[in-house]
This record gives C-alpha cells, structure tokens and sequence, in this order.
C-alpha cells in the first residue's frame, strides 16, 4: 500500500483498469527517481553493509515482493558470490524457531510493509544476530521501523490493487544495491528509464497478444535465470487482474513434469532477453514448439519462428537489468486481458491491497 | 531413474497406472528398509556433517525432489537452526557464479543421481568450499560419485515415470539425517510404515473425490511449513500424470493474489495435518469456504465443515513426520484421475525418466 492510500481509497478508479495502466506508464518516471534522489540512500546503506562482512543473504517477502525477492537472490548470488536464501517466514513466526543468523543479511521487502508475519520474522532475525535491511516503499512502516537499515523504493503511493511499479522500483532498488556492495557505480542502470518508455508506449503489440489470449483458460509463463522471477510476477498479475490459470516454471523445471499438462490449446510466455537468459530458454521453446502450444516471446528481436507471436524488448540493456523492463509488456497484458474480459484489473474480487497473514 | 531401470523399459505396464499403483503400495515397506537398513549410514554421515560444523545449508534439486529439498529446508531451519536457501543451479552453471561455499552445507536431491546440472553445480559448490552430500536413489549414480558424502535412499527400482516411493524414501532419508544431527536416535519413526500402510489400503474415499475431481480442469492445492511441499509435490503430480492444470500455494501467498482467479466452480485440496500447519491452513480454508470452492482436505478428522471432503490421515503421527504419509492419498489421487481419465499415468505424455537440464 503506498502511503497516501487507505482500503477505502484503494482500487476506485473512474474507468476499468485507469489506475494500473496510469501505474504502469509511471514507471519510467519511478526510475528517474530512484536514480536522482534514491542513490545516495542505497549507496550509504551497501557501505553500512559492507563494512558487516555477511557471509550469507537471506530474503524475506510474500507475493508480488516475493518475486524481487528471488531477482535480488540471482543478482547477490551472481554479482557477490555470497550464498542466499528465501526465508520461510512460517518457520519463526509458526514454529518458533531461533536460528542462528551471525554475519547473516536478513532482507525484509515489502511495498506496504504492512504484514504483519514479514514484520514478525524479520524482528526475530535481528534478536538472532542478523544485520537487517528492510526495502519498501512506506519509510513509515512497522518493516522499516523493525530493521537496522532502510531503502525507499520512491514509487509514490500505488492505488492499483496489482502492484506494477512497487515492483519494479523494487528491482531498481535491489539492483542499486547489489551493484553498489559489488564496487559499482550505478551508471550501468543510466539508459534503463528511456529504455521503459519505449516499452510502454509500445501498446499495438500487446492489443494483439491479448486480443489471441483472451479466452485462455490455461497459461504457461516460464523463463530462466535472471528471468525466472518475470515470469513468476507475470503469471501472478495475470492470475489476479484476468483470472487466467497462469503458471509460472523455469524453463528447467517445465520440462520436468508439468510439460505433460500443455496440450495443443495450451499457451505459453517465454521470457527470451539476450544473454544467458535467453539462450538458455531456447531448447524450451523447442519442445514447446513440438507440442504445438501458442506460444509468445518477450525479448528482443532475433531470429525466431515466425510463428511465434513477439512482445519485443529494447536490445542493448545489460542482463541483470532486463528483468526491470521485461515485466511491462506483461503487466500491460494481464490489463489489457482483464479488460477485454470485463473485469476491473484496479479492485480483483477477493483480494486487499495489504494482505494480513499470520 | 531407478538403477536397473533403462529409458527403453520405463513406463511399459500391462494395465495403464498399474507400475504406480505397485510403488505407491510399496511405501510402508521402503520406510522399513530405511529404518532397518539404511540408518546406520544416515547417522554415519551426520556424525561427519556434525564434525564440520557447518552453519549454512543450500539444497539443489529439481522436480520432485525440489518438495523433498523444501521439506528438508524446513526441518534444518526449525530443528537445527542454520539458515538454509533453495539453490538456484543456473547461477554457477550458466552464470558460471564461484560463490564464497565455506561451513557450507550443500545437498543435491535427486532420485537419479544423473541431472547433468546438478551434478555440475554440486562439483562447483565442493570447488567453492562446501561440504557436499548426494541424497539418491543410485549410489553409482554421477552425483554420488561428485559428492564427499552419500546417502542411498534405498527405495529400489522405479520404473513409473511418476516418482512416488523415491519422493517419500528421500523424505523419510532428509528426516533421520537432520533428526540425527540434532540428537535424536529416529525412534519418532517408528511408527511410520504401519500409518503409512494404513493410508495406502483406504482406497474407497481416493475414488469418490477422483469422481468427484475427475473433470475439473483448475485445483489449488495449498499447505503451510512443513505440508508445504506436500502440496508442491501433490500439484506436480496432478499435473504429470492426469494433466489438471493445479497449483500448490502457501495458505499465506494464496491470499496475496492467486485468490482471485478462484471461482464458484474451481476445487481446491487444503493439507491439514495436526499440529501447527493444521491450526495454520484454518483461516485458508474459511476463505475457501467464502468463495464457494470444491475442497477437499486432507488430514485427521476433525471438528469440520460436513460439506467438505476428506481423505482421512491416522492421527499421532509427529508433525514433522506428517509429509511422508500426507502425500499417499494425493498420489493415488492423481493416479485414479488420471485412469478416470483414459490416461496412462505410468507413460506420462511428453515426459521422460531421466531429465537433462542444462
């Protein structure tokens, strides 16, 4: 929840879907932010962090925040070569548990850190020793007030039930961070604000993918490495703005197992970006190809099957930073699906903007 | 793959389901191969784990061994207190990551033994300064031989392509070794085959839901701490053998999102075990209830909704020990769905013994 917005305020919007598609756009805007006036904090914050030495890194997060949550752990993995795990919070809150968390980074993230269990569990990590960071977009709230250390995320306040610039000012924030304790400056991410404008400006594609979509009932998302948290959040926007059974698999997984689930009127996302990522989700198109599923590709041009449906992607953006702007193309859909669907993407039915789990 | 299993001879069955139906009955009889046979070498390697003292533990797996890598992660968090994270193998073997792996732990789960990627990143992480363990079913598997440390899980050939006893042999394995290093002598076992018997004769309420199931195209499946992976493991299964598009959840995520794209007619199947994932799942299943879902629960009776099904659990088997009989009733569920069906759940579509991942 951002700060402004209360549960009454939250999701009224005078058309279907204004709110989330107003979000969305803000994006670009969110990262010149961060950039500008977000910097200094994050880089004052990897300094108080690298001055602890941790020798392991552990995430905590639900739902949407979940999903920066395992990109932070591809980039500390990747960049710092330090082990990393996502918590389990149940396993402090539920049962008690007191593990032993010395030159442990605990990373609480969280866009309204409101919930309660994240706030739980990443107090009881301090108690046991951890250096605690919590990454928010509510610098008021009981998450950041809990941890040593905070970063902003300087989304402004989201109304939109589906969260869709919390998180990538998530990634952009995480991104800041992890560059920063591994001796970078940042410049990497200068190009990153133009690169989602081109993004989200790119609509005609999208109305086409949604338009062939609409009447799914059953939808892969599946991606790789760095692009594996992509398609986790783009399968969870699609679930709870258009209802569509979406699943989320990396590519390895997929074909261990669930592949036998996608027959001929199955369709498939595969996030595709250059690099590691992309090449390694290619002999996964293969076999979705054999089976004859609808499949679309978002990454930027390449030599693809011209049967394949494509959400292109700028090109020249460094991997680590892709995921920032993969996700829109995809956020714009599952809007785009609810509407053509009739259903409002701004207030899902049965969802509350701060979710209350214990 | 099992070792004297070939890719010729797997998934060839007179009767369609009759090779799963085989090893699912086997169960009781592995756990007591296990208890009698395996736990000298279970508490042999503990006792060289424990001489190393490490503080960090990561688990790499894929497919089903993936849930039996969850439930270990929850066993060492809340029995031994030592941070543990899920691996993601692409980071060293695609992003080629040499992280920082001293006093760590790491544990490769796999039946076969014979994943390329794992046996690639369980080299790695003996490189990077871990002490590494091998959890199969095929002690002259590549795995085995790449680890310091093995554990044969002792579960015999298994020639569905749907693992099912291996799942619970690498359940009952991770069980005894993390017991053993927290103290205990396995004795809570003990009674594990004869509930686990018990469970595998009640065949009567596994086909009154499969018919009741038997055309439903969108399940939920949802558990918290340590039936979490029950539930994971139960949505894989569903998926690759009667092909229903189900999703395992957290009770915790469900209500972050997934929520929403719950309908009047969707079914979902809620993991209750006694004790604290029991009490947890409770304000799931009233949310379940609001929006009129089919639900089937699985666990002891209790005091619950009469419109509600039930595949029954005995009562007083330890919580922790709970995910070894609590998957049974889901894996002769997707088996009688999937024959209901007119598949072959022993040959699943698409799917082969020995997946190579890259």
């Amino acid at each position: 929840m951002g700060a402004a917005v209360t549960p009454e305020t939250a999701g009224t919007s005078a058309r279907p879907g204004e709110l989330m598609a107003r979000e969305i756009a803000e994006q670009p805007a969110v990262f010149d932010r961060i950039l500008a006036q977000g910097l200094p904090q994050i880089r004052d914050v990897a300094a108080q962090i690298g001055a602890a030495e941790p020798r392991f890194v552990l995430l905590a997060a639900r739902g949407t925040s979940d999903h920066a949550a395992l990109y932070a752990k591809y980039l500390v993995e990747i960049l710092l070569g330090r082990p990393t795990g996502l918590a389990s919070p149940s396993t402090m809150t539920a049962y008690g548990a007191r593990p032993d968390l010395r030159d442990v980074l605990f990373i609480g993230v969280s866009q309204s850190g409101g919930s309660p269990d994240l706030v739980e569990s990443l107090s009881t990590a301090r108690e046991c020793g951890a250096l605690t960071l919590a990454v928010t977009n509510a610098p008021q709230s009981n998450l950041a007030g809990a941890a040593q250390l905070h970063i902003d995320v300087l989304a402004g306040p989201e109304q939109a039930v589906a969260a869709t610039k919390t998180y990538t000012a998530e990634l952009l924030a995480l991104y800041l961070l992890v560059d920063a304790l591994a001796g970078g400056d940042g410049s990497q991410a200068a190009g990153i604000a133009a690169a989602a404008s081109a993004v989200v400006a790119d609509l005609e594609p999208v109305r086409a993918v949604a338009a062939r979509l609409a009447g799914v009932e059953r939808l892969v998302v599946t991606g790789r490495g760095y692009s594996y948290p992509t398609a986790g959040e783009a399968a969870l926007k699609l679930m709870e703005t258009s209802y569509v059974s979406a699943q989320a698999f990396s590519g390895a997984d997929l074909l261990h197992g669930p592949m036998a689930m996608l027959q001929r009127d199955s369709a498939a996302i595969a996030i595709a970006p250059e690099g590691v990522a992309g090449r390694a989700i290619r002999p996964v198109l293969d076999r979705l190809l054999e089976v004859d599923a609808d499949i679309t590709v978002v990454g930027p041009a390449l030599a693809g099957n011209p049967s394949v449906g494509r959400l292109a992607l700028p090109s020249g953006v460094p991997e680590p930073l892709s995921p920032l702007i993969e996700i829109i193309p995809l956020q714009l859909l599952a809007r785009e699906i609810a509407v053509v669907r009739g259903n409002d993407p701004d207030a899902p039915r049965g969802l509350r903007k701060v979710t209350e789990t214990w």
